[in-house]
C-alpha cells in the first residue's frame, strides 16, 4: 500500500478518553485509523510515549517507513501555543504547560505541529469535508458548549494571541443566561446542546401536558436534544416553541459572524447538527432578514459538517 | 523633492463632501495633500474626471512625474468590489454599480486599487499610526454609526464576499434598541455617538436637575457627546450613569471581538475616542473580567487611533 500513496501525514486527535491516530494521504483520504485510551491519569510523559508507540504501530501495520511521513499534526482539547507546540492548558487532560512538541521530538525527526482540536476540525472539513474548496469558512460545533473554528484565505486563523478564537463566547444577550465563562448571554448559553436542554426542562415544568414528559418517561433529567427535536417535528407546541427560540438565537449568532466575516460557508457540527434541514431551513430564512444589507450582500450557505469525528485527525494532518 | 522620495503612492479618500488626495512616500509619510469638493450631484464620470485632474495637479505642484508613482489607492464610503474596483453601492455619493477603477484606467496606467474607507482607515493606522508594527488589529470607529476594520497577518481583511466586515452590526442585546440595519441590539445601537446622545436625552428627561440641561441651554436637541462626558467628569450623577452604561456596552462589544480574534491591539477612532483615558481606563478593567480565560489569555491594549482624517489617505495608499 505504501508505494501507492504519497505525502503521508499523521493526524492525531487527543481526547479526554481516547487518542485517535490517522494516516492521511495526498488526496486527503484518511486511510488508516488507530485508537488508544488516553489514560490521562498517568504522567504526561507516559501519555506521550504511548502515543508515539501507537504511531509506530500503525505505520508498521501499514508497511510505511517513518521516513515516508511528512510529519505529524496534533489536535488538543485546550489552549495551544502554536509557535512552540506546547499545551498551555487543557482542562479535560488536566495538562498545564506541557511541552508536547518538544517531548515528541524525542521520538520523531519530522515536522510536528499542534493546535486546538476545534481548529483542527474546521481545517479538516475545509480540506476534505463539507467546505472542501472554500477558502473562508466559519465552523460552529454545537455540543456541551459552542466551539468554533475559522479558516481565512485557506489557512487556520486562531487569533494572534493566546486565548482566541472563542466563537461561542460572543455575548448576544447582555445580562442574559449565565455562561460557563463567567459572562452572561454568550452564544454558548443559548446555542449549545446544554442550553437547549435547559430551556426544554423549563418548558416542561411550565407545561405538564407536553409530550416531552412521555418521551423521557416522566423524568425531565433524561430529556435529550433528539427527543426535543422529534417532539417539535411531531407538532408538540411546547417542544416547537423551545426549538423555535433555539433556532432564532442560533441564527442571531450566525448572522453576527456573517456580518463580521462574510465567509463563503457556515459549517455546523456537533450532535445538534444532525437535525439537518429541520434545523437549517428556517435559519436560512432568518439570515435573509438579519444579515447586514439583506439581499445586497452575499449570504453564505449554512451546512452540516460531514466528517464527524474524523475531521479532527484530517485537520491535524493539514496543520503541516 | 521628488528626487529624495521613493515609492510614491497616491492615497485618495472620497467623501460625501470632499475628495482628499494625498501623496505617501516609502516611509509612510503623507507629504502632500489636496482637497477638492466632491460635487456628488454631478455625473459620476465628471466626479472621477475632476479627481484625476486634481491628482495631476498635486503631482505637478510637487514636481513628480506620473511615472514615478507606484499607483493609486482609493477609499470609498460604501460597498466596494475589491476584485473589479467597482463601487457596488455608496449611499452618501448616491453611487450604484460605478466602475471606478475601470474609469480611472482611462487616465492612469499604473495599478489602481479601491476599498471601503473604514477598511482604509485601519490599514493606515497599522501602516503609520497607533498600531504601527502590529499585524493583527481590530479598529472600531465610534461616530454616527460604529464602523470597523480588520487587519489580519498584516493585510486588510474585508470578508470574502460582498457585505463584510460590518463590525458594528454584531447583536449584543437581542431584542434591544433598534438599529439602522433593521435588527435590534447591534453594537452600533449602543456604542455609536448617536446612541450615546439618545441615552443622554432620555436621562435628561428623567432627571430635570442634571447639569446637562444647563450645558445645552435647556434644549435637549443640542446635547453633544463632549458635553455629556464633561458633565460626567464633573461628577454629575445623571451624566456619569449614562457614560458608565455606554462604556459598559462598548466593553461588551470589544470583549466579543477579543474572544473572536485575539488581535494584538484594539484601536478606537471617531469623535468619541477623543475622550481618551476617561473612556478607556475603565474599559480595560472591564475587559479583564469579560475576556474569555481572564488572565490565562492575552488581553490586547485598547488605544485611541492617532491619524484622524489622514488615516484614510495613508491606508488607501497602502492598498497597493
Amino acid at each position: 500500500m505504501s508505494a501507492d500513496r504519497k505525502r503521508i501525514r499523521i493526524g492525531i486527535d487527543i481526547g479526554g478518553t481516547n487518542i485517535k491516530i490517522g494516516l492521511v494521504d495526498e488526496k486527503q483520504t484518511l486511510f488508516a485509523v488507530k485508537s488508544i485510551p488516553t489514560e490521562r491519569e498517568k504522567p504526561w510523559q507516559t501519555v506521550i510515549k504511548n502515543l508515539a508507540e501507537a504511531v509506530t504501530g500503525i505505520l508498521e501495520e501499514q508497511n510505511i517507513p517513518l521516513e515516508q511521513c511528512e510529519g505529524a499534526g496534533i489536535g488538543v482539547p485546550g489552549l495551544v501555543d502554536e509557535e512552540s507546540g506546547a499545551v498551555i492548558y487543557a482542562n479535560n487532560l488536566e495538562w498545564t504547560n506541557i511541552p508536547l512538541k518538544e517531548e515528541l521530538s524525542k521520538y520523531w525527526s519530522f515536522p510536528i505541529k499542534a493546535a486546538n482540536d476545534a481548529d483542527c476540525a474546521v481545517l479538516g472539513e475545509t480540506a476534505a469535508g463539507a467546505a472542501r474548496g472554500c477558502r473562508n469558512v466559519i465552523m460552529l460545533t454545537l455540543g456541551t458548549g459552542v466551539g468554533g473554528g475559522i479558516v481565512l484565505n485557506g489557512r487556520l486563523f486562531s487569533g494572534s494571541m493566546k486565548g482566541g478564537c472563542e466563537l461561542g463566547h460572543m455575548v448576544i444577550q447582555e445580562g442574559g443566561e449565565p455562561c460557563t465563562c463567567g459572562r452572561r448571554g454568550c452564544m454558548e448559553a443559548y446555542a449549545s446542546a446544554t442550553a437547549l436542554i435547559r430551556d426544554g426542562k423549563r418548558a416542561m415544568d411550565a407545561n405538564p401536558d407536553t409530550v416531552l414528559w412521555q418521551k423521557c418517561n416522566g423524568d425531565r433529567e433524561k430529556l435529550t436534544p433528539p427527543e426535543l427535536f422529534q417532539a417539535a417535528r411531531e407538532g408538540d407546541e411546547t417542544a416547537r416553541k423551545t426549538v423555535d427560540a433555539y433556532r432564532y438565537m442560533l441564527a442571531v449568532g450566525i448572522a453576527n459572524f456573517i456580518n463580521i466575516f462574510r465567509p463563503q460557508m457556515i459549517l455546523i457540527g456537533g450532535g445538534i447538527s444532525k437535525q439537518g434541514e429541520f434545523l437549517f431551513a428556517p435559519i436560512r430564512d432568518m439570515l435573509k432578514e438579519q444579515c447586514y444589507g439583506g439581499d445586497m450582500g452575499d449570504i453564505p450557505p449554512v451546512r452540516e459538517a460531514m466528517l464527524g469525528n474524523d475531521a479532527g485527525m484530517i485537520g491535524a494532518a493539514n496543520l503541516l
